[in-house]
């Protein structure tokens, strides 16, 4: 019986599978990314580095702070804001604010996968499939507090996963995230009271928030396949 | 209009008034002790430090680790073990795993509450009453961990807020728990799934779960009085 345990904020301890989860907007544009045909993802945390990383790599660079895109990358970090011209068998390098945080509190996991509400079921199978003892979510908030639209994610990661194996030993905290799920019946409404969703909508990124909300419209797995960079790949 | 922030575990910035949560069990036997006529209430984590603080005093020494009473000390944590000739007119120095934790985490705050579910609006309308921009909620959990109790204690105090300002500023955390009591009819059956509900109720402590989901049973709030060592007194 896998334990499931959820962090509304890193860090955490996470011993074997780790999810990270940054539905506005890392872990969604990341499974966009690769929908499109992206080859391979590096997330660095610190801009410098993910110039750096970009330039070794011939990757394209991607990157906001503060839901704003940084001087000179090539991308901000919408997940509409890509075609699959531009990313179809390419590198990129993405450095965002709260998600890359979250990769590296959750480095020391066995494997590391990242989550979101477009392809939740396909992260919680695959997250049961790798599970030796345990799954931790580890939801990146924004600026040291807890988002709303992680802990949604999270929770439509954990209902899936229930749907699986029913008899999961699940947290405190994996019993909040299910039942705040459970008890909304509009995804995107919900989304659209949390802090960071009003931020988003006021930059003019309001699209991206209906996209997050597709529950399982994106149904592949974004696992990590090397540590340091942390390398992404895809797989279905 | 105040802000209202939460933290479903410490630390958290605590400028202004801070309600500290800690469901099972501290906060709510602060308020039963109090209710029982308890003068004067000193809260100190280590257990070293509280057997000083106790005999510099003159007080009942009161404390617990992991649910079970300290050696030596004259009372464990339980909200169900005092009488009023025991407690009434005497000061006691309080010492247990959690809460003490976050009443040290939370010193820093103007304005120090302890709050639980049986006295939800009586410390929802102190902490508003005493707000000059914020009120800030401290849930203390269980060894690092969110514990699902303390989490519908803020919700309940939340709530009770509302009440009384409509207006108020929510955070996505306070958004969380305001949902998370919103869609629990049976505060007490959704407390007895949390984790530390299981080992209390292992541990002969059943009855105390039923006690602290009694809500605004005890109409009175618990304040701190002086910082170092934190001490607490009570008003109506």
């Amino acid at each position: 019986m896998p334990r499931l345990e959820l962090a509304f904020l890193p860090p955490i301890d996470t011993p074997d599978v780790a999810v990270v989860v940054d539905v506005l907007r890392m872990t969604t544009t990341a499974a966009a990314l690769f929908d499109l045909g992206l080859s391979e993802l590096i997330i660095v945390a610190d801009d410098v580095a993910a110039r750096e990383a970009a330039q070794a790599a011939g990757a394209l660079l991607i990157g906001e702070r503060q839901g704003v895109p940084l001087p000179g990358f090539d991308h901000g970090n919408s997940p509409l804001e890509f075609s699959a011209t531009a990313v179809s068998g390419r590198s990129a390098v993405l450095c965002t604010t709260n998600g890359s945080k979250a990769v590296e509190a959750a480095a020391a996991a066995r494997h590391l996968l990242l989550g979101a509400i477009v392809n939740d079921r396909a992260v919680a199978e695959r997250a049961l499939e790798l599970a030796q003892t345990s799954v931790t979510i580890v939801c990146s908030g924004t600026n040291g507090l807890v988002s709303l639209e992680d802990v949604l994610g999270a929770g439509c990661i954990i209902q899936r996963m229930l749907d699986v194996r029913s008899d999961l030993d699940l947290s405190d905290s994996a019993r909040i995230a299910l039942q705040l799920v459970a008890a909304d019946g509009d995804l995107e409404a919900a989304m659209r009271t949390a802090s960071h969703a009003d931020t988003l909508a006021a930059l003019g990124f309001g699209a991206d928030i209906s996209f997050a909300a597709r529950r399982g419209s994106l149904p592949l797995v974004v696992q990590r396949s090397a540590r340091r960079p942390a390398r992404f790949a895809v797989s279905y």
